[in-house]
Order: structure tokens, then C-alpha cells, then sequence
């Protein structure tokens, strides 16, 4: 598979670089950017976090504002972070944008619905695809992590209690904890899944996580005066469903803090250190 | 003077903001954005860090992407982010825009040829009438350090220079450090001030650190893989000028770093720290 150098910057002694590639699951050509912190090399192969940004979010975003690299170059992890939907000429919904369907959400589902199910196939793309590349390309380990926010920490936790041995732990910010019950959720998983929910179920963290066996390490932070809070993220069914199962789930909520990268610049430190000692990092 | 809050997030403890106002010196509305740590108050007010952006930068650039708040909320100091030009309806080069003159490209001097001599004043903006209304409005000390990056550096070590008694300390990332030497400083210059060269070097780094009689302690940082390093930055202009009067110049060279936001935020807690000490933080 050919990947395109789109830029790169040194940044705290290691390179955070922006790549695109043609997805084959997506069928389209697709970004990612990946921080490697210094010293990664064939002979001495770093873990790596994935991480799943937000709706409306791109590959940029967490490389601009979270700050992340700092801790990631301390503590000797890879960052990769996907695009957040398949793109370009063509996709449905390129003309008809609205910012919680289509470009730029991808909810890290399988669409079968027309017209999603030709493109909008992004967790094929996280979970087998992508890891595939990076892993052929760069010099990592087979220790991997998964983290997201929003959309995105759906996405992580989803994809995580899915694949237990594929993550060595999982991580969100402000995720959209239970889908099935939230607007946002709803209307993305009505047009991609179609009104069958019981297909709906097997992408509900929530759901997931009270019916799991085999337990990924699980941290949560949720920020108290997010606007979001209520209507479309509701941790409490995530709490609920960890208690009910004995989960090991550390959720941690924050007064004062809303839904946008200020929150997750001032905690991903806790976040890429949770990680670490799991990756066998520190 | 009223201040209008355009936006309020909390971040690191403290508190990030962005406000805007009408500048008496600028003739124009203007927006700022600052950052408060936790705890300051009236009764225990904090010092302040004046950020001066680069060419095309606005008042959003370091809050979003050099991950400064972290070390401001530790050590105890706000940091204050001016716009880089005045902007808005009527205002010259609003219509005919290139880069490095008029719209974000104040160059951090009071304009004395038309027809930038209405509004372009931003050495008066940011030395006499920003600081006022900070000290005004927000829980501030009377202590003051001044940084800044590229024209911002130009920004920051001239108007420390020609204050020595105003600023605590002073540091840059990759100042334009010899502007009457450089084709971005000779084109701005000719337009803002004039074909008299002597008004030009009034704010020229170089040669106010070769002419100084009292030293603001001053620290700059520059990466050797900028793609501006020769043709406009030209520390070695400014190393020259330090030797030459036994100025306390510490400056930094980082190889393979660039001029972006990634090789600020590789380096923002050093400046930092150097600041907190000679403002009395640490």
C-alpha cells in the first residue's frame, strides 16, 4: 500500500508527520496523522494509542490542540490519529452536508444502509485496515491502546469492549456513552444500520459494557458543564452498566469543564499515562 | 472601556478567555484573548505574559496550539494574547491583502505614512493601552514579562528593549531579530514608517540590543530546519549585537526544528519558567 507524505515537524524530539493512502474499506483516499516520539525505531518499536476524534473533527485536530504529544514523547507512545469519516468526490452526502451525518461523522460503524454502505465503513478501516498499514510503515510494537472523544470515545469504547484482545486498554473523553437513547446516536445508527436495533446494540457502549466477559482497563473523564452532557453523552448509563457488571471503569467528572479541547488539553496527560502502564510503558 | 466576553473555557484550573473591545489607539474593535490561572484574585493577584503572534496570526493561534496554559496554571501567571494588526471595515489593505503587510501584519509599531497612520498602531496599542485596560479589569500584578514568535519575537524583544523599566524579562521563538536587513522588515518598515532609515532602526532588534544601557533579561529560541532562518530571521545578527555590548542574550538553537506552532509548544515550558523566575513565581 503507497502512503503520501503530507507533512512533517519535529516536536518534542520525536516527528508528528501527516500521511494519505487509498482505504481499501472505505474506498477512498483517506489522512492520518502519527506522532512518533524519538528513539522509535525496527530495533526498539513503540505501542500505540489510536486515537478517534469527535463529529466534525479531522486528522488535525487532536495533533493542533491536545498537547498530547508531550507526555506521548515522554512516555515512549506512538499517537495515530484517522480521519473521522470516509471523504472526497462522490461519498453520499458530500453535497447535502449536515454536521452529525456523513462527512465528518462516521460513528466508526459499518453502514449497510444505501447510500453509507458502498463508503462508510470506518470500523473495518480502525480496527483491521489501518492497523495493518501502520504496523508495515512505522516502528511499532503490537501493543496497541485506543482513546476518542465525543464520537470518537464512543468509538474507543465501542471498538474496545468489541475486540478485548486487540486493546491493551481504552480510554474517552465526554464519549456518547449510550447511543441507542441519544439524538445524535439515533439519528446516525437509523441512517447507517437502518431501524433493526438490535444491530444498533452491538455499537452501544453502554449495552457493550454490561454484557462484557473479558474486561479492558476503562478510564472515562467527563467534563460537568458540557453542553452536551445530558441530551446526548449520559455517562450515568455507562456507570450503570459497569456497575451491574463488575467493570473495572474509573469515570472521573469534572465540575467546570465543557466538551471542547481545553478539557481534554488539560487531562489527556492522565489519560497517555493511564496507557502507558498498560502498554508496559512505565 | 467596555469589554465584551466573546468566550469563556476552562482549562488546566484556570480559566481561558477571549474578549473584544474598541482600541482607542487603533480606532478599530479588538479582540484579546487571556488566559487566568486558578486562584487569582484581588487578593492575590497574578503577573502577566504578553504573547506577540506572528505574521497572519490573531489572537487564536497560541491558545489553540502552543499548550502555553499548562506551565501558566503551575506557575501562577496570566498570559495575555493581543491581535496582530487592527482590523475591520475601512481600515487600509482591508480590500488588497498580501500576508506580510496590513491584516495581521502589524509589525508591533506606530505607522507614520498614510495610509496606515489612522489605525496601525500597535506599539501604542500594546505597550500603553492593553496593559491598562488588563490592569483594569482582571486580577493582575503590576509585573510584566513580554514574548512572542517570529514577528511577534520582533514585537516582543524591541518593545522590552526600548522599555527596560516595563517588562521583567523578555523572550522570542524565532524573532525576526534584524528586520532592516530583512525583505519582510524593509517591506513593512517602508510602508508603515517611511524611506528615513533612521526611524527604521528604532525598532530593529539588533541594533537596540548593540545600543542598550540596561538589560532585560532575554531568552530566544530558533530552530535550524526554518525555512526563514536566513533570509529573514538572522539571529546571528542579534548574537553579534549581544557580544558587541555584553548583553545577558541566552539564545538557543534546536536542530531539525521548523518555524511552526510545533517547535513553540516543543519549547513553551522553558520560556515560561524563564519568565515565572524573573517575575518573582518561582
Amino acid at each position: 500500500m503507497m502512503l503520501e507524505k503530507i507533512s512533517s515537524n519535529k516536536m518534542f524530539g520525536g516527528v508528528q508527520e501527516h500521511f494519505q493512502h487509498h482505504a481499501e474499506s472505505l474506498k477512498c483516499q483517506m489522512r492520518f496523522a502519527i506522532y512518533l516520539p524519538e528513539g522509535a525505531s525496527k530495533h526498539a518499536p513503540v505501542p500505540v494509542l489510536y486515537w478517534l476524534s469527535g463529529l466534525t473533527c479531522t486528522d488535525e485536530n487532536f495533533v493542533q490542540k491536545s498537547g498530547g504529544q508531550r507526555m506521548a514523547s515522554a512516555l515512549g507512545i506512538a499517537i495515530v490519529c484517522p480521519d473521522t469519516s470516509p471523504r472526497g468526490v462522490g461519498i453520499a452526502d458530500d453535497e447535502n452536508q449536515s454536521y452529525d451525518l456523513g462527512l465528518g461523522a462516521g460513528f466508526y460503524i459499518n453502514a449497510t444502509e444505501k447510500p453509507w454502505s458502498t463508503h462508510y465503513k470506518m470500523y473495518d478501516y480502525i480496527v483491521n485496515e489501518l492497523p495493518v498499514l501502520i504496523a508495515a510503515n512505522f516502528p511499532v510494537s503490537n501493543k496497541k491502546s485506543i482513546s476518542g472523544h465525543s464520537m470518537g470515545g464512543h468509538g474507543a469504547l465501542t471498538i474496545a469492549l468489541k475486540n478485548p484482545d486487540k486493546y491493551c486498554s481504552v480510554s474517552a473523553f465526554s464519549p456518547i456513552a449510550n447511543p441507542i437513547n441519544s439524538p445524535w446516536g439515533q439519528k446516525a445508527f437509523s441512517a447507517y444500520l437502518g431501524s433493526d436495533k438490535t444491530l444498533w446494540q452491538q455499537h452501544d457502549a453502554s449495552v457493550l459494557m454490561k454484557a462484557s466477559t473479558q474486561h479492558v482497563p476503562a478510564l472515562v473523564d467527563q467534563g460537568l458543564a458540557d453542553d452536551f452532557l445530558q441530551e446526548q453523552l449520559q455517562p450515568e448509563s455507562l456507570i450503570s452498566a459497569a456497575l451491574s457488571n463488575n467493570y473495572p471503569l474509573i469515570l472521573n467528572q469534572h465540575q467546570g469543564y465543557d466538551h471542547s479541547y481545553f478539557f481534554i488539553a488539560s487531562f489527556i496527560e492522565s489519560h497517555l499515562c493511564f496507557h502507558a502502564k498498560h502498554l508496559g510503558q512505565s
